[in-house]
């Protein structure tokens, strides 16, 4: 037996743009000081794994109501951190759009950066930051297929054009229109109708939905068709 | 930042007699001294989590090749453990039957108990482990919806019948036997026939499979039909 230190990292996605964005910082402190991480940091003596990440999303984005948080995966490779052994549990948060991310006192800059210029390999990430930021963005993509969670990502009251913008954000590819909204609307207890419309779009009115009350769509939406 | 003490926790399913039963062990030492207990222990300086896990695992039940094993979650409330902050990475392994348990060094019983004894409150285990064997059985349950794991729980070849009875001890309540062969049989990449047959429950012969390529079913294979 032995002592370790326990930190909580979070993969923080948001959509802008039309696009999957992550949180990162770029650390102000050795090691790997200057270059760019995940946000987390060390875990409180009287403080829960979960309450720790939430006090870190909070002072990174300084939001932390009403976002989904889900534990992902606690990542111990013995040589992963060189300051001493150190096991990170992994959050997961879905947050809708935000503002600008807020530097935390560890961090010289905070930035939300489009994962697709960190899957083509245009940056690296500090630590083991790329494997988990992997893990996490599959975690959400396989998620969309078989729950409600796209929703977290959309204001309260959305369209079903919204919600499908955020699955081609997610997936990162194009999905058709049509097959789309049969989907969701087909899906029971997916999407709730509030019987108001939006024009936003400009076109003819559309139907704003809530979230629904399921945790489990059945049948999936499933990444392969459109 | 303080230092914790980080263990790992198995969660070993099995099926005996047509029922799900889990791996217990009798703690020799104190805290919780003669109570029982998922078996697990301290991580090593050395070691990675898995590595840790596994180690566990051959070292209870004499079996490590051949396993399914996964991370399920990481639990690390203040006063889990009366020893000192404690954060411990539970992993879910699902076992082919094998015979009696082996106690380690530091459990003086090891037992297979049936999960449905558990589940009706006869038996409360030490720590945070009610949690943790409630979460790893609904890990199993629910990924026997949407995944072909219920193969590891068998030989490397079986009849639809010896799968169904499967899902059937999974699960806890018996499935149509037309519905579920058509299901199985439909579900493409789930199974591989193998060409061989088995007449080992005294019938007509029955095809033998193997598990098939697919990491995820499609469609699911829903708990709430038969």
């Amino acid at each position: 037996m032995r002592e370790f230190f326990v930190t909580v990292d979070l993969v923080v996605l948001t959509i802008r743009e039309s696009r999957l964005h992550v949180l990162l910082v770029e650390r102000r402190y050795p090691p790997f000081e200057g270059e760019w991480a995940l946000p987390g940091g060390y875990v409180l003596p009287e403080e829960d794994l979960t309450t720790a990440a939430y006090r870190e999303l909070v002072e990174e984005t300084a939001i932390g109501t009403g976002v989904h948080l889900e534990q992902l995966a606690t990542y111990g490779a013995p040589e992963r951190d060189p300051r001493g052994r150190t096991v990170t549990v992994a959050f997961l948060a879905l947050v809708p759009q935000v503002g600008a991310p807020v530097a935390g006192t560890d961090a010289s800059d905070a930035a939300w950066v489009p994962v697709a210029d960190l899957e083509a390999g245009e940056m690296r990430l500090a630590f083991d930051h790329d494997d988990i930021l992997a893990d996490g963005i599959e975690r959400a993509r396989a998620k969309l297929e078989y729950s409600p969670l796209a929703a977290a990502f959309c204001p309260p009251e959305f369209t079903v054009a919204q919600l499908r913008g955020i699955y081609e954000a997610v997936w990162g590819h194009p999905l058709d229109p049509r097959n789309f909204h049969r989907k969701v609307t087909g899906s029971a207890g997916f999407l709730e109708p509030t019987g108001r419309t939006s024009t936003v779009d400009g076109g003819r009115p559309a139907q704003l939905y809530t979230r629904g009350a399921l945790d489990t769509l059945s049948p999936p939406i499933t990444r392969a068709s459109g």
